[in-house]
């Protein structure tokens, strides 16, 4: 997505650690009538696949979930972090590695809110070493609802998750790929 | 919001300790379509306002906030919830006591968002006792901006702290109001 890569350019920063930081319209404000962009071009993208549902996960998946779902006028559901692993029998939990601190979490959906068979697309704002994907594809295999496909806002090319999840045969559509980013400038795919 | 008021009657559920449940619509299912209409909703009820920014609270008040935001053509900035105490100059933070949990979180919003003498529309899920708003207020204090309003999905009127806000002359709209809920039943004010 043109647009995409050209607002990384001009807003994102590079941090050490190999994170890129887009807090002026992704992760803390939101550009919001960029994010309607974003959800009708996942919406373009996933428009030959029957979709019953979108999944996420809290935080900053949700806005981009709520722009792709007005546009497909499918509802949401947004997976929650757990510090907690006293958890409720009416909850799918799986564990997801955090690369960037270092620590697990635990990651939870309420059971009467995912069905078998449902066709749900997942959706989340940054795609690295795939983690968070696996661990909600662990969470619909779970509940034997279908993995139509991931869609992420930005995938870091150069960690492998998403192709490592391709090459799996699962569909990974990434609106801006970065293959290389270094203090002064950012590479796409 | 008659239809707020249906669906809340509809699939809310009370539980104890004055918790409104109604997870399948606003707090873990989202349902987007209905989310548009209340973002519809606020946008009618703020029309003779002038905005220039939505502030919310993550997790729950994002949907909404992107919702009226898509409708209004606004950005929004959501703030965040630290455990951590040890933070860094460039935010704005508050504390924020949890009647919920019983416990104090430090709130906090990144200096660059905010601009003084910015009008801000402050949006959030629930309204109970009010310490979540008063939390906003101030940071939007600390910034210099102004608080056009407060408007929140479910006011629970009981607990007071949305008439205490408009008691010190801050416009504060509630898309429902509960004044009373028993297991059996909630009523409306």
């Amino acid at each position: 997505m043109k647009t995409l890569e050209e607002k990384i350019l001009k807003e994102g920063t590079v941090l050490p650690g190999n994170i890129l930081k887009v807090n002026s319209f992704l992760n803390h404000r939101l550009d919001v009538d960029f994010l309607m962009e974003i959800g009708k071009e996942i919406s373009r993208l996933f428009a030959d696949e029957k979709i019953d549902k979108i999944l996420t996960i809290e935080t900053s998946g949700i806005a981009i979930a709520v722009a792709a779902a007005s546009e497909m006028h499918l509802p949401v559901v947004f997976a929650k972090k757990h510090k907690s692993k006293n958890l409720s029998d009416d909850l799918y939990t799986t564990i997801v590695h955090s690369f960037t601190h270092g620590t697990d979490y635990t990651v939870v959906v309420s059971k009467e809110f995912l069905s078998k068979g449902e066709r749900v697309l997942i959706i989340d704002d940054f795609l690295a070493n795939g983690k968070a994907l696996i661990g909600l594809i662990d969470i619909l295999n779970q509940a034997g609802a279908k993995t139509v496909g991931c869609c992420c806002v930005i995938e870091k090319g150069f960690q492998g998750g998403g192709d490592a999840l391709r090459a799996q045969g699962i569909r990974v559509e990434s609106l801006a790929i970065v293959d290389e980013m270094t203090d002064a400038t950012v590479t796409f795919r």
